[in-house]
């Protein structure tokens, strides 16, 4: 079977688990999704849905971390590459009418305690996240263990205002928690200032 | 048929979408854990599971929002409540094997785009958390639009550790976002100092 079908699975699943969660998705819409012979699942995926999920957790993980370069990169420093990554998160969810936060948050609510594979998928693609963030914060001067603190705090920020905004239909949780990790990384690069 | 078998099926909806979420609990399941006949659902709630799931989301919510009296109305400030709200958050995650979270965030992650009844409840129950934290807040002398950006601020950073902690096995998220909100209390109590 030609080895881009494997492709296809693992990129439908990721946006299917993104759009709708894990639980909700069935194999066989994975399938059709990817134009796929549903024989390919179980040929590419002896471990089926879990060993897939796994798979596109950790796809769709790495490709939502690249925001980390394309914000804080560009930026002049780190406290307006935090501001840009929350106005754009807030921007993106009300443009794609509330549905487009991030693709790991609903699987990893739902497998933390039944799956395993699932669960230490998600955990890697939040540790690499913290990764990312924290060797800006600390090329920022920020000392490594409160760097590490400060990615926390964003990525916490972050997907807890998702969780309000896409239930209140509102940017207002994503502004505002926008506003709080500004005022954390600017606590972290003047330490003394309080 | 008894009211209270409605009573025991809103109890154990709440209690398997908390634990499961809500597209993985079936109503075979919710019925027998509630030891009701299974006539009983479609008597009681004839909009099926997401009638009732609406029910047990704001009664869970209900019931969660009780945390904020018990924390802030014991405490000598609003500071040290939102300290200790954060460590019991920690020791109850590790001390249930990071299954004891937010009620409704699961069920808020896996609805949002899929039911608007279970949307609406949802969002209807982090509107009451606001208020609850929010009036604390302007009682500690906090601008009403202030104290309710902290009260985002608050609830988005306690969610968000959860997705983290939960996923990551380590309370080190909710400690972090705890001293985050505790600095974002700070700095609303004194605005001119930063």
């Amino acid at each position: 079977m030609p080895s881009d079908t494997r492709e296809r699975l693992i990129d439908a699943g990721a946006e299917l688990f993104w759009r709708q969660g894990y639980v909700a998705t069935g194999v066989k819409q994975i399938v059709t999704t990817a134009s796929a012979p549903f024989g390919s699942m179980y040929h590419f995926f002896p471990g089926g849905k879990e060993q897939l999920g796994a798979e596109a957790v950790r796809r769709s993980g790495a490709a939502y971390g690249e925001l980390v370069p394309l914000f804080f990169d560009t930026a002049a420093d780190v406290v307006s590459a935090t501001l840009s990554l929350f106005g754009g998160a807030a921007d993106t969810l009300r443009d794609t009418d509330w549905a487009d936060a991030c693709p790991i948050a609903t699987v990893a609510l739902e497998v933390s305690n039944t799956s395993e594979p699932l669960r230490q998928a998600c955990a890697d693609v939040f540790e690499s996240w913290l990764e990312l963030l924290g060797e800006r914060f600390r090329a920022a001067g920020i000392a490594p263990d409160r760097a590490r603190e400060v990615a926390i705090v964003l990525v916490a920020l972050l997907e807890g205002a998702f969780v309000l905004a896409r239930a209140m239909r509102t940017t207002e949780p994503v502004l505002a928690a926008g506003r709080a990790a500004v005022a954390e990384v600017e606590r972290a690069l003047s330490p003394d200032a309080g």
